[in-house]
Parts: C-alpha cells; structure tokens; sequence
C-alpha cells in the first residue's frame, strides 16, 4: 500500500494575435519566416471545396514557393461535414502523406473550417501547433478568441471537442467580399449577440451602419471586426473555461443551436442564432428584464441585417423543444437559459451564475409564439 | 488594419495521486464521496468485455449503492479496439444515455482502456475529469504517469491523441492475479525497459525475483509498481512534452510498435516491446554502446519473464522495415533509435537529444538477424 504523488504544476503561456486586416496572406508567410511556429517547414492546409478555389489554394502555392512543404488537405463546405468522419478523414490523408508530429496545419476557412481543424491539430500526434486564416465575418466574431474547437455528432453539437488555442488568427476582411450575402447576414449574427450582452455602443453602430457593413465597407467591417475580438476577449479572459460568465456567449444559442440542428442544417448557424435570439428577447421580456420597446429593438436590428426572425414552416415545434435537452447548459434534467438585461447586459442570476432554470412549458410557449 | 493581443498566460495544476495496493474498490468509493471530482454525481464507467465482469460490474455496484448515476460502457477486448471508432461508438452511448459536461469517467481496464478512456474524457464535452483504475501490470508501468492518451489507426499507433492527466490512479494490484499469464509476461516487458534506461538495482531485482513477481508476491509486485511509477515519473517530470528526454521512453518501441502492427496485433504490446529490445540491444552493441555481455543480459532476462527474443517466422521483414518509417520518431523522413548505454542508462547524442538518425540498411541488418 502506498501512494505516488505526481506533481504536475506548471505556468503555460498561450497568448497569441489576432490581426485584422485586408489580404494578409503576404502577413502569414512572413510571420512564418520569421519563426512564428519556430523551424516547422511542413503545413498541412484545411479548408473546405468553397474557400480552397478562393484563398487556400493561393496560400498554398505561395507557401511552396517559399521552400515549405505543403498539402491542401479539403472537405465539403457546410456544417453538417463538422463531423468526427470528416476529422477521421483528413487525419488519414495527412498520415498518408507522411504528416507526423513535426508539422503545422493553417485552418483556411469560416468557422466550420477552424473549428473542425483546431480540434484536429489539439490530437494530431498528441497536438500540433495549428494557425487560423478565417475568411468569415461569423469567424471573426465567433472562432478567433476562447480556444474552442470541437465537431457535431448526430445527438449534440459541438460535444466532443478541446480548448485549443491558435499560434495566429488573421482576419482578413477583404476575404468577406467574396462571401455569399447570406454569410454575411449569418455572421452578424454573433456581432449582434455580442452587442446585446455586453456593448450598447455597439448596438447602436449596429443600427446606424449597417449598410456599409453589408456592403464591405473597409472601417465599418475593421471596427466590427475589432469590437467582435474585444468583447469576446474580455469574457473569455474572465473565465477561460466556461464555468460561469462565459455562458453569457451562449445568449440565443439555447434555442439556435437546437434548431440549426433540427433544421439538418438548411438553416445557417447565425440565421438558427437569430431566431435563438428573438426567443430568448421575448423570455427576458418575459421575465421581466427587458422592455418590450428593447426587444423590439433586436429584433428590428436581426431583420436590418436580413436574418430571419421567425421559426421557418418545415420545423417541427415539438421536436424543437426536445432538442433543447441537448444543449450543453443543462443541468440536472433542467433546461438553462441566458437571459439579456436590457440591451448590453445580461442578468447574474447570483454570483457568477449567468444561466437560469427555465420550465419546458415557458420555452414551448416562447418557441410556440415565434 | 490592426493587432489584437489574447493574453493567456495561467497556472496550470494537473498533480494527482497513485495509489498502489490490493483491493482499492473501497478507497475509490470513499474519494469520491471525499470529493475527488468535487460534487459530480455521473459516473461513466468504461471498460473492456473482459474486466467487466471481473471489477468493473463491482465497482458499478458500488457506486449505484452509494447514490451515484452510473452507467457501463463495454468496448470487445484487444488492442485491436483502440480506435477511433470505438471511441465514437462510446461518445454516441454516453450522449444517447444523458451523458453531458457534467460528469466523469472512470477507466477501469489495462492500457488500451486507460488509453482510449482518457482521450475521450479529453474530448467529451471539451475535457470532463477522469480516473484510471488499473487492472494490469502493463498499465503500471506505461498508463499511470505521463498524460499520454490516444488511438491507433489502420497507419499508426498512436498517433491521434491527447496529453490528458488523470484525477487519480488506482494500481490494484490484486487484479493482477486474474490477468492471463501472458498478460503479466507482456506487462514485464515496459518494466524491464524501465530498468534498462535507468535503473540497474532494479534490473538486478528483477533477475533476482523473477519467480516470485511471476506468481504475484505482493512485496515484489508493489516494489516494481513503485519503482515503475518512480522512473517513469522522473523521466516525464523533466520533459513534460516529450521534447527529448522523453524520448528514452521510446527505447525498443521503434521495432516493437512496428511488429505489433504488422502482427496484426496477434502480439501483445509488451511482447513486441521485447523483441523490439532485443534489436535495440544489438543495435547499441555494434554501435558500441554496450557489451556483448550487457546485450545478453537483457535478452536474458526478457526471456526469464517468458517474453519473445525473436521475429516470428510469419512476421514479413521487409513490411516490417517499411512499418518503421510511421514512428512517432522519424524527422525529415530519417528513421530515429534511443540507444541504450550499459544497464540502466541511455545515449545522449548532445544536449537534450535522446534519439539518432540510423539507416535504414542498418535497421534492416538487425532486423534480419533476430
């Protein structure tokens, strides 16, 4: 009888940088020449079979031309690829081609690509250093801060994953102009949702530019992009694993994620989010912490940015309410939701409790209403 | 066009305790009423088809009495097993049956259990804590110091997988005496590697009580358990992420994970392990690194402990030579070999390099002499 004690305490440092800009492939390779992954030589390239004609390609040839060893390693666009088949897949191609631990893999892609390829390096050889080219406004709002990485399964998204932080993230804005309009009113979405948790100035941006954001425009889209990173960082830094404050970020997705799902993914993941967030305006309203006048407000603002606000016909409303039971927050049987408080805050239930027990008949009532 | 910095510099403390003894069952039960896992009340226990009925139905039992939510996860025996499938087949089990964030997982089996149990604990939900209770000597001296989790894949062992540290380890060596004779032998081997790079008293202790570590002595069995852990902790303490010391570790596991895979797993870890010290002694001795005489001792000794000395005649050298080339070890596509030095040492090629490029024809030479 006795007992080993392993002492395993230890200061890790995973800071890195978000740089945001227009066209910064040139910025990628230099930081990769001057060490930013030290003297790793072999890349391994995700992307998916839209953005891999757009941008990966490109990266990769200028890549080869530097000397580097690289491969595109490509996967259907869409949602539902984000699985553990398609990971399995791409970790097959990549052993194939002789990828060990001595490599990095550079995610080129919208949020879907980083997630799945974030998720990919944490257990490639036990991880490898990975690097973010996001192409995507829902990237730069969603992927670029807090580390999580992970895939669907047919029960539950985003339930089998990691924290995994990048070596890099860029966000190149002027890849967004090569994006389907119906992106870009999807990756509003989480600009939105960060506005209404925790920016009132942002929201007010929001109403007051959104054209010039829809169109492109260079500032408009840098000040979102930098607003996205800021806000998404000052939660995340509070709360680095999700225990408490950094459920706020999950605002509308009780609701959006289990439609996104129900809708076998027809409905992009900020178009399910929108509606997400109606639903949890009227819950708040509901409940008390937001005016009517307020609600309103979002809603108002999710249809400027041409986001659906209503639960499309083809869902089933009962399924959708047993869908809910799937979602990460709950707790003992309970579903759990966060609730907005007014607009740019959210109500703390006591301290560092963000998420409230709701009653399925509320959420049905709610989900019935929209 | 902006920077923006994410600061993620923290104190990471993954310490956690083995307990070494016989019959551990009770001291497991009454660490999770002490809090081990703090007020986590879901049990996922997972294990193979033969301990199942062994320990884990027992310790199932035991939970369920205490007032815990515990469930079965039975995955068929074998190495052969640890993959990624069998990992997903149980992802889909524990999320059918409610499984979320809020639970843990128990890994109660050998070193394929304790593998595969605690990558997929480093997944589900994006990381819930995990315990091993380990049923085999193997998992002794390989699973229970080092965070090292993974699954193998039809082109390499190992290779997908995460560095994962467990709550606690439980060595019950009392379940040793159910293991299958060729199961201790197997388990022998990492023991004895374990001497060869560090340790001769130990490797003089095992010449000395071969017999009554065979038969399952309880002195003899917690002196090598103790002695395992003692090592391989040293090892893995000054070399966390296997950057080179590491790499010692290795020893014997370039040849020996290769034939484990071309034999189709019809040999065990462990009796791959000691064919894969037997090329490795030779090849330290033409290398002149050992005697002739030290070289013998060891095969000696891994056949006192019943282990393999030889190729199987079914075994084909060329695929085997082949199969080299997928070691975790290879760099700039040169194969790469620990070398033992005398009994209880290893060559350090220079500072902090543990492992040296060797030809191939030399590889093979060795390869087609044992």
């Amino acid at each position: 009888m006795g007992i080993f004690n392993v002492e395993l305490k230890k200061v890790v440092d995973d800071s890195y940088k978000i740089e945001i800009g227009f066209h910064l492939e040139d910025t990628l390779i230099n930081d990769l020449k001057n060490g930013l992954v030290g003297n790793i030589s072999k890349f391994a390239l995700i992307t998916d079979s839209i953005v891999e004609n757009l941008y990966a390609k490109d990266i990769l040839e200028r890549l080869k031309k530097e000397g580097y060893t690289a491969d595109l390693f490509v996967f259907e666009a869409g949602e539902k690829q984000k699985t553990r088949q398609t990971k399995e897949m791409i970790e097959d191609a990549m052993l194939e081609r002789g990828y060990r631990r001595d490599c990095c893999i550079i995610a080129i892609g919208g949020g879907v690509v980083t997630d799945l390829a974030g998720f990919l390096a944490g257990t490639f050889g036990r991880g490898v250093p990975f690097i973010n080219y996001a192409t995507t406004l829902l990237a730069a709002a969603d992927a670029s801060v807090g580390g999580k990485t992970a895939v669907d399964t047919p029960l539950a998204t985003n339930l089998i994953g990691l924290f995994n932080q990048p070596k890099k993230v860029y966000l190149d804005i002027a890849t967004w102009q090569t994006l389907p309009a119906r992106q870009i009113y999807s990756g509003l979405a989480e600009t939105i949702k960060h506005a209404c948790i925790s920016s009132k100035e942002l929201f007010e941006f929001l109403e007051n530019n959104m054209d010039a954001i829809l169109s492109i425009d260079k500032n408009a889209c840098e000040h979102i992009a930098n607003e996205n990173c800021k806000i998404k960082y000052q939660v995340v830094m509070k709360d680095e694993l999700e225990s408490g404050l950094r459920e706020i970020l999950n605002l509308g997705h009780t609701v959006g994620r289990a439609i996104e799902t129900v809708s076998d993914y027809q409905l992009l993941h900020g178009e399910a989010l929108s509606i997400g967030l109606v639903a949890e305006v009227r819950l708040a309203t509901d409940l008390g912490y937001m005016t009517k006048e307020e609600a309103d407000k979002v809603v108002v603002l999710l249809s400027k940015a041409n986001l659906p606000i209503t639960i499309p016909e083809y869902i089933d409303k009962e399924q959708l309410v047993k869908k809910l039971y799937t979602d990460k927050k709950v707790k003992n049987g309970r579903l759990r939701f966060v609730v907005q408080k007014g607009i740019g805050d959210v109500v703390e239930f006591e301290e560092g409790v963000f998420a409230t027990p709701i009653d399925e008949d509320v959420a049905r009532q709610i989900i019935m209403s929209i």
